[in-house]
């Protein structure tokens, strides 16, 4: 296996499991393009009726062999149960060698696991969090798992790098053409636009749903003219799991900290009061808690965003009813209040990833967005972001949008200096999920770093009274409190690629060797 | 070059000009699709600033040459004011051989004559009406034009056999991004789908309007990530002529007769009553009375269609405002009330060729309606109707969505037995847009005639007073009083394909030896 060292000094291979891979290049490196996948075409006379009476129907009907990949969504978030239900039927029939292509998967989906160990499931294709994100760091997987951002998700099924045989969609409410949306139903969540680009490019589509709907559906975020069969079942979801997200504001003095610097950066800047101005946040507790505080801020000058990107939360949709933004522009909702919104609110606008994040396209909202505000698990010294790894090496989270929303003009990253005793600034991140060229801004509650290619920035802040200081500084005090941690050991193996949003490998995960 | 009879027994060229050409095995003889048109993929980092200062900017970043393809959409209608605008650019550039590729053209295009003429433009791939389609008839085209339905237009553009280099959209609402709707905006003209499959895989899209909004411009009908440039000028429309169809309900007694047998049909029938009720008409007088006729029948016997299918008119929002239907769902606007109510009514819905029409997916809205009303040039008595040349030979009309239409469950031509002195109901149509084996119900003034492929329709009408005779009779009736026509004479020269919503070719049209 050669390897190659990409723009980012990460040493990646060039090949990997018969497939040509590309180095990262730099962020916006890619100006080509490509052609598209075209995808297989139907004919509609095939498509008279597609109501089949069970699962298993439709899984014979998809004719699914061993190697093939086949697809999720994660919109029902810790309360899908379709996953669970068929893969093992999946197993039930003795395929091997499944490729698993899920938009994310949760703690519920624990039990894969063992289906990974029986080799039904060869490897995942999509983002991975907790108990598979261990299993892969184990080297349980048969092959390297392939993690990309929600847009890099989408690019790579548009390009035809991911084709999924059979995607499985669960639908909230569906009608008997496939016309689906996540709006109404005992299971409603919000979006369902992960799923876009599996009912474009798949070449099987399974709607499944558990509140069937006289034609038509409406929204059809999923159109019916994408869809093979429809499949109503009893449960696609647990109704107590389903996005039920954090709801609550953070009530750690240091996350709160955190939170009130990012804001007052926003505002101290000036990006806050020019036109045009939006931001994008999370739902984590400083975010939750940065978006209420903008709130205040904005109020208090008086200013209207043009719009603020979700994944939503009650808090975004708070500024929407305050009138303190035009539009709330949703790809997924993380609480149960957002869900009516989204229904009822004529500016809660749903989106996916082909509108919002897509880098193969004639320009995505990213790029739009002023602000944007993440989280990350590790910041080097180069504003490099991980957002896969723990310092100790483990595999546990997905990359989520993040290296698509670090596309906005200012991306912001909150953190706590130390978590868990271990330093979020490090000399050299364990894993590069995003360059640090996207990266402008690092907020602890101990200082705030300004990338030293933004002068702009630092300009703007030259009179704030907030603690801006040099990102080693950040460093040096996290290294006085800890100590220096001791680093995680790894072998050869690559068992995980972490692809950049345009499709080039940015850097890989290696398997872990458990400290004793 | 080499003729085959189709399944209509008419002869057809098996390639044409250096295209092969299928013929036309059967309405649903397709059963096997094929592989899409991928499309050139872009780079986002490339779309940062869209926004153009004049369409020459425009024409020259798009850089068009000979012999490209150039696309329109006509939903202005006659107010449409951007076709002959970039046309004429391109003709002042001395550019030549340019293939037009409108979804249709009206009157007002009439100067696009002179550039047919002059060697601007080679032909025409789209619906042509009037002085454009009596230069095809005359042979003033440098290579045979092609007519596609609707639908068949969206599906030819999908498969790649119609590639678009430059789309020009005229937009009455587009922000900086191309986020595009016809809903605002002093050129308002209601739905922009027929645009969708431009904006999907022309290679160059370019967004022009007269309206430019805030981002995000929503709803987004044209997707900013599908638009290259977007450029602002004075007016895209003349809003006195835009979507300015008839309102008027015939006063003819004898079109309302015709209106009142059709609506009477679907009444006796019991379809009306039946579960999951649902129609389409047009805009044309008939239509309109039909429609009216309908909302008299449900409502006296309590009935609520699941749907009803536009072109809209103002008697279609009557029947969603009156709940005599679930769902209005639009393709186009007829006339402006309608635009308001797209606009405001959360149920009356925006449609566009792929959901509605396209035969290359895996099912469309057409194959879900129970009843579709439709005109007619002539009806022959195998009940294959013709709806672009009349008896005289003269090609005057596009297809529309005519044969995605008479996909429905029960399709009804209403017409005059008699027009103009001419026989409506021939031996032989002069040229077959769709096969008879679509045709369910023909409906004059002096008689309904009944498919005999349509058993079920017979009995269901058994006991109803409605005057059902042979198509045979109306015939004879209809030369009664006319005489038999004088037929038209074309010499060997085929002008025109009539291109069937599969891709195959159903009939051609000849030069015109014009009468003295």
């Amino acid at each position: 296996m050669d390897f190659i060292a990409n723009a980012v000094g990460r040493l990646v291979p060039t090949e990997l499991e018969g497939r040509r891979l590309k180095p990262f290049a730099g962020a916006h490196a890619d100006l080509a393009g490509g052609t598209g996948y075209g995808g297989r075409i139907r004919a509609a006379a095939q498509y008279t009726d597609k109501l089949l009476p069970d699962l298993d129907a439709a899984i014979e009907a998809c004719a699914i062999r061993d190697g093939m990949t086949i697809s999720f969504h994660h919109h029902l978030r810790n309360g899908d149960m379709l996953i669970n239900l068929v893969m093992e039927k999946l197993a039930q029939r003795g395929l091997k060698d499944l490729v698993l292509a899920p938009s994310a998967l949760f703690p519920t989906h624990e039990k894969l696991v063992a289906l990974i160990e029986s080799g039904v499931i060869s490897h995942v294709e999509g983002s991975m969090n907790g108990p598979i994100g261990r299993a892969c760091s184990l080297g349980r997987m048969k092959k390297a798992a392939v993690l990309r951002s929600h847009g890099g998700r989408f690019r790579a099924i548009q390009d035809g790098d991911l084709h999924i045989d059979v995607a499985f969609i669960a639908a909230p409410c569906s009608d008997a053409h496939g016309n689906a949306n996540g709006l109404y139903g005992p299971s409603a969540c919000g979006p369902l636009g992960f799923a876009l680009a599996d009912s474009l490019w798949a070449d099987r589509v399974v709607v499944v749903t558990d509140h069937l709907a006289p034609f038509p559906c409406y929204p059809w975020t999923i159109e019916g003219g994408h869809v093979d069969y429809v499949v109503q079942v009893e449960r696609i979801g647990d109704p107590a799991q389903i996005v039920s997200g954090t709801t609550e504001i953070t009530r750690s003095p240091t996350r709160l900290l955190i939170a009130e610097y990012a804001a007052r950066f926003v505002r101290d800047s000036g990006l806050m009061t020019e036109p045009g101005f939006s931001f994008q946040a999370g739902a984590g507790g400083v975010s939750l808690a940065f978006v209420k505080f903008m709130a205040d801020y904005m109020a208090a000058a008086g200013i209207t965003a043009d719009f603020v990107r979700g994944g939503s939360t009650r808090f975004m949709v708070d500024l929407l009813n305050r009138g303190l933004t035009r539009y709330l522009l949703d790809g997924q909702s993380f609480d149960r209040d957002t869900v009516a919104s989204l229904r009822d609110h004529p500016r809660h606008v749903e989106t996916n990833p082909f509108v919002s994040y897509n880098y193969h396209s004639k320009g995505c909202f990213a790029q739009r967005v002023q602000v944007s505000v993440l989280g990350a698990t590790e910041v080097d010294l180069d504003f490099n972001v991980n957002v896969n790894t723990h310092s100790d090496g483990w595999l546990l989270h997905g990359i989520g949008g993040f290296t698509d929303a670090a596309d906005a003009h200012v991306t912001m990253i909150t953190a706590p200096l130390v978590r868990n005793r271990v330093p979020i600034i490090v000399d050299r991140v364990t894993t590069v999920t995003a360059p640090g060229e996207m990266i402008d801004v690092i907020v602890t509650e101990r200082g705030i770093a300004i990338n030293p290619r933004r002068d702009d920035l630092q300009e703007r802040l030259r009179h704030s009274s907030l603690p801006i200081v040099p990102i080693e500084k950040l460093s040096a005090m996290a290294v006085a409190m800890t100590g220096v941690p001791e680093k995680p050991r790894f072998n050869d193996r690559v068992v995980a690629l972490i692809e950049f949003r345009d499709g080039t490998i940015i850097d890989v995960v290696r398997q872990l060797i458990p400290r004793e």
